[in-house]
């Protein structure tokens, strides 16, 4: 089927992805936009994952200082060249970011950084509350009780990214978003969030 | 002997201190400038003495952004009101802190946050050094050659601040100064430096 120039344009604006991408997908989709959307996010998806692994060593320092002065930001995010680093894209979501952290109060970049001896009482109180759930699936409904809990109060990258350009996603998934947008891998290494009176 | 209006608004100016402080100060001194200024800088660490014991709630986030976004510091400098943190000299030693700190790199604010191991190691140097001095010395020529060397060159407080406004004083000095001149006490919390690659 033929898809118009006007669709392909539509989606481009959307996604910001490369045009040959956005035509692909709309075939794929049967001129359905929506779904084309749909397929670039997944295609997104693995782009990130094949990405994750390759080293970063350049970046950008990003900041957020509140007006009054009281409360700042500083959130060290990396990518593989210093032609990304400065990427609008890129600047834009690493000051988004650093307000977010302003706001969200995260504790740690990563789950695995949280403090083991929360986690274990945490978990404790979810196993106690799900024992009426069959031994087999436990685990897993534990896990899913943290992962709403927990950690998306006190974890970064599993927090609801407080920003309308990412409304409903998490700041992982904006982040591989990102990732699938510049094609070169993007990590959050580590921020410092500092509050006069805490 | 009397002391003209002209010498009195000349050391106003070059310390900032009261009218009154700077008539008795140049009294004292017999009309000698020099002499004045020391005065007062005696009678400040004192005054900066007698108010390191209040509480600081208040206070600022000062911050340094390098141009290039690879290099940022934040600082906390707390203060006993909101009234001082308000105050342009607070404020400008605060931006000035941060500078510091971005290019003197310092690892910790006080002695005694440094790494124990480290400290332990670089007295065990020193007193190698000056095995030769009499044992009744000792002890005082090590935390001597200390001072000079590791805490001088890790320690925000002992660090010379690197900055024209505060040649040849460190930044404890510095931070004395500030604390006569606002009468009130200022305290140096914590400080976060982050520069992409290191």
């Amino acid at each position: 089927m033929g898809i118009s120039a006007q669709q392909v344009k539509e989606l481009r604006q959307a996604t910001g992805l490369p045009m040959m991408e956005c035509k692909k997908a709309l075939e794929e989709s049967k001129g359905d936009a929506e779904k084309a959307k749909e397929i670039l996010r997944k295609r997104g998806l693995k782009v990130a994952d094949k990405k994750a692994h390759r080293e970063t060593k350049e970046g950008l320092v990003g900041s957020y200082i509140h007006h009054d002065g009281k409360t700042a930001v500083l959130c060290e995010v990396n990518c593989e060249t210093d032609f990304v680093a400065r990427n609008e894209d890129f600047q834009e979501f690493t000051k988004k970011l650093c307000m977010h952290i302003a706001f969200a109060d995260p504790v740690c970049v990563r789950r695995e950084q949280l403090d083991p001896e929360l986690v274990a009482k945490e978990k404790a109180i979810a196993e106690e509350e799900l024992k009426k759930v069959p031994e087999a699936k436990r685990a897993m409904a534990v896990e899913g009780k943290l992962a709403k809990g927990l950690y998306a109060k006190k974890v970064l990258m599993d927090q609801e990214f407080m920003h309308p350009t990412y409304e409903g996603k998490t700041v992982d998934e904006a982040l591989r978003d990102l990732v699938a947008k510049l094609r070169e891998n993007v990590t959050i290494n580590r921020f410092c969030r500092m509050k006069i009176g805490e």
